[in-house]
């Protein structure tokens, strides 16, 4: 039998899964690996960015999971610094711009793990030097030497969970923080009630937030650097800019190559996440994957999902078979002392997927109330009307908060009642909680709202 | 119609939430709700002792969730000081015995919720003064005075959980501890493996463990008081000497009245808590329980369930209906910075139940490697060969080790396979835990070791 050969687009977490499970699966006689990347990093934690900016982390090499020094080590051809323009999905062969020029590498299966780009505003000054992005290591690299080097205030445009952790981290580095947001609450993945405390929590910190507010223009110095934004609500000045407003699927190639790609802008695929183009699969960012509770695509760029997709297509790129089986849209983040957690369902996101629900809202502690360190927690709970069936769920607090999210993502994915839920088993001590969990009081309260 | 009489024996958690439940649904006119107890305490914190003794809770006060004069407030007759010592189930009275004398108490609905006894070792001096039990306010007051009059050595005897936390309470007040149990690994609910880990921690703790070892006799001076522990082993010399050896079902009174008791020593009820005795129920300690995995009735004395079975008894008891939907042995605990979680079976437990099993033990970190706090955290998981289905988790590390107990306990109630487990959208991020849980890696490994 002739050696296949098995091409990666993409260097970090869902390329690096596939490659490594594919190597584990075919020796170097049976299948080639070549992954290229044009950065210069393999599996490297984005989400570790904010902690390096804080200087929790003291070295950017910290963040890199593994070197490509050591993925070619067990067998795996890492090309950094090669860019993938184009994908001939007939000829089953890929156009490379590397140092050396292009070239064609001739593929027999594709992985196409292109993740995410961060979206940039398109207005005037958005490029100028002092405005970050927050997606790369070199990213982080390039706005902790801002920070180093003496910045005194900062605005962060964007309230999403990136551009909180990165108001926290500068916020640490004893910068003067402010955040600006078109939204009338921080964190848009929570109920706006949910949000509130949210933004409650970060102004006791001593950020400033600028809520419902739309940035206009980006002011400039004589050097050429960011000196201020321009708001609808006044110029707020600022030695740094960091644009955190999400990012979105780099499906571009993909689309440009002929694949389908779906309405969130992420590349479409099977359970097993095999694209429309024969022998030719996507993981990552740069894809779009079924939402269990809402039954509907979403992208959401993980670091977690890119892990389990790219397992999944290093398995059935090699002839075994396995399915992703979707995403019910857990995140947790960690600002200062304040824990927050989500999964599954917002009421509002309820409603768009044409569920009837109800909800419940209840104030507890996250560890017995005698006992030291016990500290506020809220919990919310949404609940389909009248089966009292979990759809999501929302928690702020302080220690030992957020990860409570993750029994009620257990429940969620299991399709589990309210009522169910709230007669569930769970580990009790006074450290770590109430008699009654508040995971379990909000349960309780939202299935006595259901009428069935 | 006739006011009715709701009599419930037994002040704790069990009995007051019967209490409180049955108060809510039926107003004074309809029904009078009288309870007895013996001691001097209602609705009080038992898992709280060990944080009294060991001073970080500094008020005994602080373990009543409610008062007496609380309960009565709400319509709740609270009669303490007042034994049952029987019940006339076909007369439909009690009698009790109270500082004024014998007396007679009629009821329509009676309420069991007598609690648990502390197993004591029939030994020579075995009811010297400074032989500490551990169940009562009363016994956690003593205990405390004695630690606060100056003793140096303490022996702890049985290194289950309540003897640990015990053990690690006296160690914090600055006591040289000695633990004695004759069985080879502390904590017996975790398997062997698991409990060497919790026996290392303990001895790095600098807590001294005598395992595999019996006890013989107390030695006591001349004034009575212990004075030292004799064991298979060499005498032990000890100031205070502290049994932690669990408890049983309070069952006494209802055996004598012919009801049904179990192999367990519980109470026998149906799911709706209903006793082999028309209109009388039973909630808490005092009862066995249906063990969702193991499908087998259960004694496990813990607060959590005392409180869902008494809510579950004051619907019933006042004309509702709903059920107690059993357990699955789920129980956390802290020793100093050492957290030890436990749900479903053990190995040894799923084998006595009729489970062929596998089982995986991985060592991770609680955060994101590079995070700052991230430490050790190892993860066994007992899984059905071959179905996969998750039968049992045991975990052991630093701080948000124990609480990931819980989202395993979420899924074994919902009887879900390992490499579905290994699938879920868990809450990440570096804070929290490394890009793939502890959980989910362990999950993974024991979904990769069942044949199916």
């Amino acid at each position: 039998m002739a050696r296949e050969r098995l091409l990666v687009v993409g260097a970090d977490a869902g390329g690096m899964s596939a490659a490594a499970q594919a190597r584990r699966r075919r020796d170097r006689e049976q299948l080639e690996i070549v992954v290229f990347d044009r950065g210069r990093y393999t599996s490297w934690s984005a989400c570790g960015l904010p902690y390096y900016v804080g200087d929790l982390v003291h070295d950017a090499d910290a963040l890199i999971a593994r070197t490509p020094q050591e993925f070619r080590a067990s067998g795996i051809d890492v090309q950094l610094e090669h860019e993938v323009v184009a994908i001939d999905a007939h000829a089953r062969v890929l156009r490379v711009r590397g140092p050396g020029g292009e070239r064609s590498e001739p593929f027999d299966q594709l992985v196409i793990a292109t993740g995410s780009v961060p979206v940039r505003p398109e207005l005037p000054g958005a490029r100028a030097p002092g405005i970050h992005g927050i997606q790369t290591i070199g990213d982080g690299i390039a706005l902790r030497a801002d920070v180093d080097s003496g910045a005194g205030r900062a605005v962060v445009v964007g309230a999403g969970y990136i551009g909180l952790e990165m108001a926290e981290a500068l916020h640490r580095r004893g910068l003067q923080v402010c955040v600006v947001d078109h939204s009338a609450q921080p964190m848009g993945t929570l109920d706006p009630d949910m949000g509130a405390l949210v933004a409650d929590a970060l102004r006791a910190l001593g950020i400033e937030l600028h809520l419902g507010v739309s940035v206009e223009a980006f002011a400039t110095g004589a050097d050429g650097r960011v000196t201020a934004v321009r708001t609808g609500d006044g110029v707020l000045p600022a030695d740094i800019v960091v644009l955190g407003l999400g990012v979105r699927p780099a499906s571009g190639l993909a689309a440009e190559a002929g694949l389908a790609v779906g309405e969130t802008g992420g590349i479409v695929t099977d359970p097993r996440m095999a694209t429309s183009a024969e022998g030719i699969w996507a993981a990552g960012d740069c894809v779009e994957v079924f939402h269990r509770v809402s039954r509907r695509p979403v992208a959401i760029a993980l670091g977690t999902h890119a892990n389990k997709q790219g397992r999944v297509v290093g398995v059935n790129a090699t002839g075994g078979a396995l399915t992703f089986p979707g995403v019910i849209g857990t995140a947790v983040t960690k600002l200062c002392e304040h824990e927050v957690g989500r999964t599954g369902l917002t009421e509002r996101e309820a409603l768009e997927a044409g569920f009837r629900s109800v909800s419940a809202v209840i104030e507890s502690t996250t560890r017995a109330g005698y006992y030291p360190g016990s500290a506020p927690i809220t919990v919310k709970i949404v609940a389909e009307e009248p089966t009292g069936r979990l759809l999501g769920a929302q928690v702020i607090g302080r220690e030992g908060a957020a990860k409570r999210i993750d029994m009620l993502a257990v429940a969620i994915w299991s399709e589990m009642t309210a009522d169910e839920f709230s007669q569930l088993d769970l580990g009790y001590a006074p450290p770590f909680s109430p008699v009654w969990d508040p995971v379990l009081i909000a349960a309780r309260q939202v299935a006595a709202k259901t009428t069935a």
